[in-house]
């Protein structure tokens, strides 16, 4: 008998927002799973790292982060294959997702490869885009406001048409592009009804207004959230 | 000293998809609150009903569903009151919310109420929007995907409008206006790239296909995800 993929959603970053499912199969898996930078530690292997019990075979997916070869298909291809083999040979696999493993992230890539010959799996977790709003102490729409998540690589023209529409959103991957959103946000005289986030519920979170942020060094795990309307939720 | 306030995201229904924080605080707290319909069971509540130990005080914010009455300010104004009560005399309220507090849920009344004068912590929860996905099968939005959320509630041209832009959609609370959706999901050819799922992650989840669901029973916890692209992430 096959083994089982779980896709874990570990939660955005705070190890107790894990859920209790996902630590109930992350904990009886022999295999885990997780991407990992092409060197240096997994962020989602470190969520969790307390909660391990020890003695699991660890799979890194380790992804070149260089932006114009990703996602490599390649990596994906190879890790199917390897996860595919512990399937085969009856061993349940747990691979780790920063957030929710369908919320923008890269588990997708390993569920079309494994889901037609293997059971699968998807534990649903805390999104950062709910923890964003969590740690804001802000809503992240009210009542029937339209809320579009939006990727900062975007470019220019298509982040100003799809913020101009709309109530409320959430602006993700920013990174590099904090420049470029800045940028769009000030035209549209939205930089005030926006807040940034970095690291949501993680001991390096960061909260600032948009004329703080440091342009430079702007990690990928941050967000930014624009209430078109002001609180519209008072 | 003041008791804290905790909005607690108890999940999208299954039980085990509470996370470990919002377990911890929840049977800790002496007295829990949550919302409820004019009469019967709280959904929130029966979400936990089985992790609570025992012993506290409750508050059901017991709100007409009515339409045209919701939300009815005056219901959080006295729920607010009663919960600021306990606060000042230095226990803590846990309030039970659905999914997470701030993704369209109704804590943001008692937040805006009480945030000001006590102290508040919000624990995000596992959304209905990943939940869905999660049954489905099927990622929200791959790589740089727009991903809007829009309320089932709007007027038929604003949800054409909305659903001809972006990638992907999740259209939440469908309920009684589904044949609403529907329709606007036909004229756009969009029926195809439609999912219908109503109480995910519960026992009594239900999968659909769109021209399946008997418009005259859908419950207010319904959702339609809407990929334009089709599985793009293949």
């Amino acid at each position: 008998m096959s083994g089982h993929l779980y896709g874990l959603g570990v939660g955005p970053g705070d190890p107790e927002l894990i859920t209790v499912k996902a630590l109930r199969l992350l904990r009886a898996a022999p295999v885990i799973a997780y991407p990992a930078p092409e060197k240096g530690d997994s962020l989602a292997r470190a969520i969790v790292a307390d909660l391990l019990p020890g003695g699991q075979l660890e799979i890194a997916i380790r992804m070149p982060m260089v932006a114009d070869r990703f996602p490599a298909q390649e990596v994906y291809g190879r890790a199917a294959e390897e996860i595919g083999g512990h399937l085969s040979a009856g061993r349940a696999v747990a691979v780790l997702c920063e957030g929710d493993p369908f919320f923008y992230g890269s588990f997708m890539y390993l569920f079309v490869r494994l889901a037609e010959r293997f059971p699968v799996e998807v534990v649903p977790g805390v999104s950062s885009l709910t923890a964003c709003a969590a740690v804001l102490g802000a809503p992240l729409a009210a009542r029937n406001d339209v809320l579009t998540i939006i990727p900062a690589p975007l470019d220019a023209p298509e982040l100003t048409k799809r913020l101009g529409a709309g109530d409320a959103a959430a602006i993700i991957k920013v990174g590099r592009h904090f420049e470029k959103v800045r940028k769009v946000l000030a035209d549209l005289s939205l930089v005030e009804q926006a807040c940034y986030v970095e690291h949501a519920t993680m001991a390096n979170q960061r909260i600032l207004p948009l004329d703080s942020v440091d342009a430079a060094n702007v990690p990928y795990f941050s967000m930014i959230l624009v209430h078109r309307k002001g609180r519209a939720w008072q």
